[in-house]
Parts: C-alpha cells; structure tokens; sequence
C-alpha cells in the first residue's frame, strides 16, 4: 500500500513493490519528457501512462518539479557510467574530453526536449534551475564528477584554482550545455567541436596556473566565482 | 499618409508626421514590455494604447519581434549615451567597468520584463536571440562599443586576443545579463559586485596576454570562440 511507510515528510521509502511503482512512474516520466516534451508532461498524463491512479503519482512526487529532480538524478547515474572509461586515464585533458562527451552522450535523447525544458529552467526562481537550492544534490554530484576529473589526473593547479576548478569545470559544462540545447547541427556536431576545443585549453590554463605571474589571475577568478554563485548553494 | 512613401520592402520612412507616429508606437511598445511584461504585449494593444489602427501599426512594424529589435536598437543607444563618461578615461579597466555599470543602468527599468522575455531570447531559433541573424545589426553595435572600450584605452592585447577581444567582450556581457536577469538582490546589487570583480581580472588578463607563454592559449581561445560563433554571424 502506497501509505504503509509514509510517516514523515522524508523520501519515500524505495524498496519492495513501492521503489518498482515509483520506478514505472519516473521511466513514464522520462519517457513522456523526451516523446512529448516538458510542457505537454502532466502528473495526471504520467499517472494514466504508468497505470497508476493520480494519487498514487502523487504519493512519490509531490509534482512535476520532483521528477525534474529525479530527471537531473538518472542523468547524473547515466553520466558517471558513461565516463568511467575516460576516467581511466590519468592525462587531464583526455579525462575532462571523456567526461565531456559522455555527458552529452547521456544527454542526447532529450534534445528535443530541452527546447522547451531551458525556458523552465532558465527561469529565476524556478526550483529547476540548476542554482537553485532544490537542485543542490544534483548540483554537488555533478561538481564532484569533476573534483574526480581533477583529482585522478596527474596534472597539478596551483594557487586558489586548486580549490575552484570543479566548480568552474561544472560552470563551463552548464555553458557548454547551454550551447548544445541551441545546436541545430546534425548529432550536435558543433558541441563536439567546442568540447574538443575546450577540454585542450582548460589543461592549458591549468598548467599555465602554477605560474606566479598567473597567481594574481587565478585569485581574481575565485572573487568572481565567489560572486557568481547562488547565496543559498552551501545552505 | 502611412502608404505614401513605401515602395519596396526596405525599411520605412522616418521623417516627418511617418517617423512620429512610428516613434509614438515603438515608445508604446518599450512602456508595454516594461509595465506588462513581453509575453502579454500584443500588436493590437500596442495600437490601441497608441492611437492608431491595427494596420497602422504592422505598416511601421510587421511583427512583435521586429518591436524586440527596436528594443535592442533603442538600449543600444542608450547605452553608448550613458557610456559616454567612462569612455573618456584611458584606462582599460575603468572603461569597462563603466560601460557595464552603463549597459546596466540602461537595462534597469527592463528587470521585471527580462524575467519572462529570456524565455523567448534564449530559445534555439527565436529572431530575437542575440545570434539570430535578426539580431545582427544590434550585436555588431554591441561587439562595435566594445571594440571603442578597447581601442580608446592604453592597453595593448597581445597576439590573437586583439582582435577577438572585442566580441569575447561582447560574450562577457550577455553573462552578466544572464546573471542580471536571475538576480533579485534589491536593484541587482549582486551584478553590480560581479562587474566590479570581472572588469579587473579582465583587464589583468589583458596585460598578462603579451606574455609569450600566454600566446598558445590565446590561439586556443581564438579557437573556441569560432567553435561558438553563430554559422551566419557574417552573413
């Protein structure tokens, strides 16, 4: 019974015939999102499609925004699997490529989607924003996806870079995916392009970065950081 | 007469009793997207809150998009106006940091209208995303008052960067817009803190970019930034 274990307002509990109920209803979700889009995605259209009753869908995701959520979760599962290769070598511009790529390897069924789904997420305030405080455990695993980029490469940054570089990696990849979500090319061959001429300047600049004439630079980028990110993101 | 002097399907006159009520309809327009918001500006209540007939109106500006590129016309203006001050300094950093403050200053009385016409904006394809070819006569204006920010100072980019300065420039601000259109700290105090923090680090940038070993990573950029440019950007 969907009610047996809700006591509290904490997650839902994931095992037994609830976490495969809650399985079929995220995959109808996904689903509907790359074959409908985001806009034309309802939790009543979810519940009919999974063959749940309304309450039911409601009973694992308060609402749409939730299984954004859980939208930003699979893709995150799926990007860290898909980078595992690449994150075997140790050369810091093959890793960051690999990672690259791999994310929009993940990302590329949902092209279509992300067409309307931007105009959301772009939105201030919107609790799909990837800066908003909803988004915090999807936006900590994917900085650490590149604190892992960073920290299995042999290459060494020196200065305050050390400490922001995932956080700036994740920023570029926001950039990047913006980039993509515009990208009419064909497969979105121009992303491939920029992320092949994106990855060999980051390892350049991370070199350069142990420069003490770059030093001053480097504490520069970690004021602006400072200043760009969203006041509630440690909260 | 609106009829009098139209001839082809190039732009329309502008002098004259055609030029005023043109100005009349774009001034409605900018107070419309201010008040109500772009999403709820229509050509018929423009119009009607302008005094003229609906037909009127579409002679002097066949579309709701075509009013977006007066927009950006009119700001631009406004802009290289307000720009006027900090451009009499010399200084490389001062002069940037004012024309920003400027863009911003001009775009103020916009915040609430931004919120929903990033929306439209930033949509693949739309007329009025700032790479659109629609969008090219405002964009060279843009790109062109940073080149002005460039070239009146004392500060000589070294290697590839000089000449790709200007549109990386350019790129700079959209992000700072982007940031400036999700910021709800009271009259966008947090943009004003990161152009306070960007304009020094580019401007150290700038200095550090004659350094030789800095060369190969202005080649990279050179590249990067041709991987972004819009395919029809010269066209």
């Amino acid at each position: 019974m969907p009610g047996d274990a809700a006591s509290s307002d904490g997650p839902r509990p994931v095992s037994g015939k609830g976490a495969a109920t809650r399985a079929v209803i995220l995959e109808t979700a996904l689903a509907s999102f790359r074959d409908r889009g985001y806009d034309r995605t309802t939790m009543r259209q979810v519940a009919e499609a999974a063959g749940v009753s309304l309450g039911n869908a409601y009973y694992y995701f308060g609402s749409k925004e939730e299984l954004v959520q859980e939208f930003y979760a699979a893709i995150q599962v799926g990007h860290r699997h898909r980078a595992a290769d690449a994150l075997r070598s140790r050369d810091l511009v093959d890793r960051l490529r690999g990672v690259l790529h791999a994310g929009i390897d993940e990302m590329a069924p949902y092209h279509s989607f992300a067409g309307s789904f931007i105009k959301v997420a772009i939105s201030p305030a919107s609790a799909s924003s990837p800066f908003s405080p909803e988004s915090a455990v999807a936006r900590q695993a994917a900085i650490g996806l590149f604190r892992e980029v960073l920290a299995g490469s042999d290459a060494r940054p020196g200065g305050p870079l050390a400490r922001d570089l995932p956080e700036l990696l994740w920023l570029a990849y926001l950039g990047i995916t913006l980039f993509w979500v515009h990208d009419t090319s064909p497969d979105q061959a121009r992303t491939r392009r920029l992320v092949d001429t994106a990855a060999p300047l980051v390892g350049r600049l991370v070199t350069l970065s142990r420069l003490p004439v770059l030093r001053a630079a480097a504490a520069d980028v970690h004021t602006l950081l400072t200043a760009l990110r969203p006041r509630d993101a440690h909260r």
